[in-house]
């Protein structure tokens, strides 16, 4: 390795950049998603854009689709409404998990969602959304801005023609609803769990069955009983899909999760057409959306927590520190 | 209480306000301050509005100083150069701890600080910079933002023609620096200390003397002997200023800062004057700064905190459960 470096002159850090891609990138979807890259059809007329933002929520849906609509009101009022963004809910444009290819190919201009449902593109995008007893909050903007994870997401993303940015982070995760207690690992045997990202993998690994599916289609899931069990995100949004009222026990904290970022991605033709002043009024919308909307997190989950609890008389439960503790040596295997 | 609020229709909510700040301002210092009210003296030709920042900071500290100039930087580009803001460090244009009266008068059109540094004017402000075993910056933030605390700023700050702005946290920041171990309350006797706000009327409960000293004094102040020990932020601020070569021990946690709200403040005419897009425009500088220079905190004070102990042989020691239990129970009766 030391040849290489000095004969090409390339730095310790780019290797292991590369490295990192290299090893986590499906090659195939990227070249197929290169192919298809078409400049993204924006509408322009006198000077205004008018660009799409799909998401993976259901529309307005607290924290996550009100989330995406302040991002887009706060870039119309800061640009005096020369960049004027829609946004569309999950299956008005295209569909939850359509998301990544529609901005991808440039059928729509951004996307709000969480980086782990694209995981089938690549395993690395788990990293920029959530790793099982990986990073918090604090951590992974730490990472992103001063330690070089927003250079590796970027790489990342390029190869689909996407230019990512943290908007928001639901903090941690509660650690989801279940119609029968959870006393040991064996109790996850035969389950099946609605649980995206990592954390499913760390299910398969112990005897469960995970499924990734969109917010707007857990509730009827679990009523069906389609699904045995589901963790969603914490109380507030759950509460808002009425998940208390399919499930009986409520467990903390969310292994799988300990704090979850949310990405607004512009398709990167797009990105790269903007001019210097219009890329820093987007950074900066979204910067003003992440201290808002995180801030928004801890303040209504605190709230919503206790209406569970004493409104909806749920059993809040903490898994015990043995579940916990086999949980993670799991979750270090799979990570 | 219930005839006042039926006969002049005061909600409860607004006369909760009232009586957390009449409880807490200093009515005479309100007074005077209102009586020197000035309409700022911006300088503004051809729509380009020149502003001047004062800091409580040394030029260009750590985080703190260079946090100051990235809102003046990014304030200047969002605007297009509209509104160029010159920063002045601690004692270029008026010493730290004139900063609030500056801004007041309108000498000055903004400072960046810490509310605690203006407990003279009012005890209230202390709530706004960091409360002994009090909020965590997530927790700040939830507040302001979703709990009405930014409201009882606003109002408080109302009263020195003051509009306030959180712009940064520094995180839980360290206990302090000391050249003697602490093993109970009673190390603290007779202790000469620096710690501002709420913390150093903890200490004075305890039998030490607390000093509030601007940041650029603390390190002549403990290497002369002046004070005994000082607590200053985290291991990047506190390596910057070199109080390792003045102090052995090293204590954490911070029991009197648990996460220290920074503040960029206006003056308020000046505020009130600005249209709509100029107001959210500062606004979103902020909010990527708020952003930005948290992740910045926890990046560096890690890697400090490693040079800290690896390089200088810093003697990093935890504060015991019950010298904390203590602080607690004292911290508990002042606030």
């Amino acid at each position: 390795m030391s040849e290489v470096k000095k004969s090409d002159g390339k730095t310790e850090s780019t290797l292991k950049r590369r490295q990192f891609i290299s090893k986590t990138a499906v090659a195939s979807a990227a070249m197929a998603a290169s192919s298809t890259v078409m400049f993204p059809k924006v509408a322009i007329s006198k000077n205004l854009k008018q660009l799409k933002m799909v998401t993976t929520w259901p529309k307005n849906f607290p924290g996550l689709g009100t989330s995406a609509q302040r991002i887009a009101d706060h870039i119309k009022k800061l640009s005096e409404g020369k960049i004027d963004v829609k946004v569309y809910a999950a299956g008005e444009l295209v569909g939850a998990f359509q998301a990544f290819d529609a901005v991808s190919n440039g059928d729509a201009d951004m996307f709000h969602g969480a980086a782990y449902y694209w995981q089938g593109k690549s395993k690395a995008f788990n990293f920029f959304a959530a790793v099982p007893f990986g990073f918090t909050p604090q951590e992974m903007s730490a990472w992103l801005y001063y330690g070089g994870g927003q250079k590796l997401w970027d790489e990342l993303c390029a190869q689909f023609n996407l230019k990512p940015f943290s908007c928001n982070n639901t903090g941690v995760q509660m650690g989801g609803w279940y119609n029968k207690e959870i006393q040991s690992l064996q109790d996850f045997q035969g389950l099946k769990m609605r649980m995206p990202g990592l954390g499913g993998e760390v299910l398969k690994e112990i005897g469960a069955t995970a499924v990734s599916l969109p917010g707007g289609e857990i509730f009827q899931a679990l009523q069906s009983g389609a699904i045995d069990a589901t963790e969603w995100v914490g109380p507030w949004n759950d509460l808002a899909f009425g998940l208390h009222k399919a499930a009986k026990y409520y467990y903390y904290p969310g292994f799988h999760e300990p704090g979850t970022n949310i990405e607004l991605t512009m398709n990167k033709d797009l990105w790269d057409s903007l001019d210097s002043n219009e890329k820093l009024l987007i950074e900066s919308a979204v910067a003003h959306e992440y201290r808002m909307g995180t801030a928004e997190f801890n303040a209504r989950n605190g709230d919503a927590l206790v209406v569970l609890r004493d409104n909806y008389q749920v059993s809040v439960k903490r898994m015990s520190d043995d579940v916990l503790k086999a949980l993670k040596s799991k979750s270090e295997y799979v990570v």
